[in-house]
């Protein structure tokens, strides 16, 4: 693992590291914010997922998350999200390829060597970040924006046990029936739809639910509105009786600054979780 | 002035505007938070100048502000570096022509015609935001970062009875012994250094101060520590018994993971004076 830069922030530390990942075949980035209690020990950690066409660095500098964070006592990391580089599959869509993993293991050519965000999130990063930082990997959070949304909600309730808590901004609901989804898992996961469900909040929602708190914040004028299918989430949650909130709020769109306004609302929200 | 984009924020709107500047010479764009409470009548406003190499939006997307100035009932501009575009003189160093105004109005070719920076931010941009948005102009303080700290510093002292406040973030201190300000004002004021004062914090500080609260944080690792002289003004202010703080700050460096950190203290300050 290498450093590629630390910053203080908030009392703690702002890190960028880069690391040979095996999951990927490829170096990976990624940002981690660790609060000044790490110096006194192992500290809960929050997952954000970026969405398309964001790198680790998006979060990590405009979602105004490290000073939440920091108040109480929690880790953040933000990874990237896709392999990246030469040799690295890539298409002129900004919602297919480099910048958009869509947190699958892609399956088929020409993605499948490198695209395995499902195997470098769930499993190599946390081994990763576990071994190198006074990180308590028992209680883990986790976050994300639109696509990133998709993959919080799909982790979450793909590894039961792993995570207290769920959250998401603007998240893509239901892949499977939404122009952001169809393409990707037509290109990653093959034309084959029984293999799309496991990647499918609402698919998942209906199927199992989250054995946790959930909280999901939607902008009502969302530019991509009709691509998250919110609506099939809303609705297989209040089905299911899970325990959650869903917020649609007033005037917000897609951008960072919705995401900073509710964000401290998210980090103590999952502050909650990781210290019940 | 035309409308680039508008974003709902904290409450409030986040707004990118564009204009024909007559001080400039050219269309130029600034950044407007405008906090929910504006459309109940007139609030106050707080300047954030940036610094080199910054335009309107990095202090936008960056610093946090927006949330704590939502929280105070504060409006906030974000206005640019410099005059930009084709037919404005530039140079390839960072930290001479666009990017890096320096806050002066420029005698020299060929700066003079477009440089005109301290016009535009004490005269110009003032009188359009004050006929444009619901602003209590006779409300203002102002802040800002490295060469704009600079900037926020030397037109609080020259403009008496302008701000009721400033703050700065590692603000560059005494220009005309540094490598950063010694090449701009040459190159932008000429070489006769009579010309320099005006725009000089420690020289100003050590003529007239500012009547009213100053507080400046900069961290004690910063990269650039050399080139601020923060002594200078520390000295100045000291031997003046400027009403004023100012905090070294452990540890951090010049970045926006700096300024983020310690925005809520530097908001509130401003508050504290404008509510007075």
């Amino acid at each position: 693992m290498k450093t590629l830069s630390q910053n203080r922030c908030f009392g703690g530390t702002q890190g960028v590291y880069s690391h040979a990942s095996d999951a990927c075949g490829v170096d990976m980035t990624f940002g981690l914010f660790v609060p000044e209690e790490a110096a006194l020990g192992p500290v809960p950690v929050l997952w954000f997922l970026s969405g398309l066409t964001c790198t680790h660095e998006n979060a990590m500098i405009k979602a105004g998350m490290q000073g939440w964070a920091a108040e109480q006592g929690i880790a953040v990391v933000f990874p990237d999200t896709s392999p990246r580089g030469e040799g690295v599959a890539n298409d002129d869509a900004f919602d297919l390829g480099q910048g958009a993993g869509f947190y699958v293991n892609a399956t088929q050519a020409p993605w499948a060597p490198h695209f395995r965000m499902w195997d470098y999130i769930s499993r190599e990063l946390p081994d990763l970040i576990g071994a190198n930082f006074a990180l308590d990997m028992d209680r883990q959070a986790i976050t994300g924006h639109s696509m990133g949304g998709h993959g919080a909600l799909t982790l979450a309730m793909g590894l039961p046990g792993r995570f207290r808590s769920v959250s998401a901004f603007a998240p893509i609901c239901h892949p499977t029936q939404s122009d952001w989804g169809r393409k990707q898992f037509t290109a990653y996961l093959g034309a084959d739809e029984s293999a799309w469900a496991a990647h499918d909040a609402t698919l998942l929602m209906k199927d199992k639910g989250f054995d946790g708190p959930v909280l999901i914040d939607t902008g009502t004028a969302d530019q991509f509105g009709d691509l998250l299918g919110t609506e099939h989430l809303a609705a297989a949650m209040a089905a299911r009786r899970q325990d959650g909130v869903l917020r649609l709020q007033k005037g917000y769109d897609h951008s960072y600054f919705f995401i900073a306004t509710f964000m401290e609302d998210h980090v103590d929200f999952h502050a909650q979780a990781l210290y019940a």
